[in-house]
């Protein structure tokens, strides 16, 4: 599971971060970022206190970047576009608060047909001017968590 | 200047995207796009019929996927990273109607700090609940056309 | 440490690759690949038959291409342009046997300062006339393997 | 048809850079390269100086990084990952000179199937100590372009 936010958002966001990752690790999902601070910190710190193993898919070029909780750093080179590799890295997407990069990979899950739980995140209007169904926003952590399991539980199991 | 947009999408949408392309090429821009067909085939087409410089930054990894009117086709075997490219290449983002691919360019492009205008395209509410002042939604293509020219050039002179 | 090859070579080289992996998890080491088979899935296997931790860069977009030693796969949706993210991901490279690949990671592991430590690889003739020193060819696996650790570890101790 | 070579190279190497793009414009070729200086930068002037189109496929994520002799900048934001870009855009390959970013162009062109001619460029040894017959050595500049050119149509002519 891709864990997206914000590298500069507030403690209330930190704090449902880090309880996501917690539950992720519990529920023996890997937990995937950007490799960076704020909520990508603050889920892989979650993660590892439960155990879990973390990836962090970082934009540099260079692996000392990530975070001190990043397990495997995976430093693309990439810049931006590295958001994309986290997104298509994990099976389902959990989307916590967010600037523009977290909206660049809640566009790019939807158009590379990974399912999205928000937390707190961007609302969509489609052209037709009605909202976007796809982005589905959760009422709080645990509820996020599990529907974000299960998307991507069954997304694991249906992929060829 | 680049035209983002869907490669399937209706004739109205089609015919804005022709009249954008001839009209950005009598001003001088360079049309930017994805390459493929749609409003990236139907902007390149009024471009090149009014004169105008095409650039086609296409996913694949052989030129030949390039619509007829692309001059200048760029194949990066990025897939749909190649989205981010297309956005980097230009001094404005013009999106028209659209898909989600075409919200990918719109956030990479508010990401990366190029003014975006929209005709007809995606709204966005941001976490806090308002909504995103950044994407500027024009009333016509005559408007939405001279409004990217204003930005793009502003931003072309300000660049160091 | 990255470990690099064909996905199509001969059993004595899979042979080494599967060496390789196993000595570099004893010591520790995770074991990067580009997640295929061949050289990759051989390296792979020998590493988790120890014990280590393997990570697969891989060309595609989907996770499921991965062979099925990478423990996590990383599916870039680069094409052949994952080769460089392979090679940034890891302090050192060891190059065994190889096709045209290979000369694309052993020249881009040159090109952005990783040290590659090279078993019945290509061979390297500068523009002056000189051979190449840069890549180190070793005269067996242990001594590969010891070679890759060693520069691997000084790099990661000077990085900053 | 790329050229492709260092950014810092000697005087006889610019002037061959600049001699060939001269060629490749008279022959109506578009000269594609990494947009930067030296062999770039050289082979730029040389097209232009004949009238020719010259796209600039940039590391970095702006476009004033190209040297004054780019048409077309392409600012990918991909860091050396362009090399990749840049060969994929090309029917053929010019290589003159060159460090080990050249050494990633000729070994990315081998392996995605783009004819190369070198010009006082690498040579390669295969794993089982053959030399690599896939990368012509051209005697002079006005052989060089004649091959790369031809080659270059015969691999136009052939894509499907």
């Amino acid at each position: 599971v891709a864990v997206v936010g914000s590298g500069d958002d507030g403690a209330p966001t930190l704090a449902a971060a880090e309880e996501a990752g917690r539950r992720l690790a519990e529920a023996g999902a890997v937990v995937i970022c950007g490799g960076l601070g704020g909520v990508m910190a603050a889920a892989c710190r979650g993660a590892v206190g439960a155990g879990g193993l973390t990836v962090g898919i970082l934009p540099g070029a260079e692996a000392d970047a990530a975070n001190p909780w990043v397990r495997v750093p995976v430093p693309t080179g990439l810049g931006e576009l590295r958001n994309g590799v986290v997104v298509r890295s994990a099976d389902a997407v959990l989307a916590i608060g967010g600037e523009y990069g977290t909206l660049v990979e809640v566009a790019f899950a939807l158009k590379v047909g990974r399912p999205v739980v928000g937390l707190g995140t961007w609302g969509l209007r489609r052209p037709d001017g009605r909202p976007d169904r796809s982005l589905v926003e959760a009422p709080d952590v645990a509820t996020a968590v599990a529907d974000v399991l299960a998307l991507g539980r069954r997304r694991g199991q249906r992929a060829p």
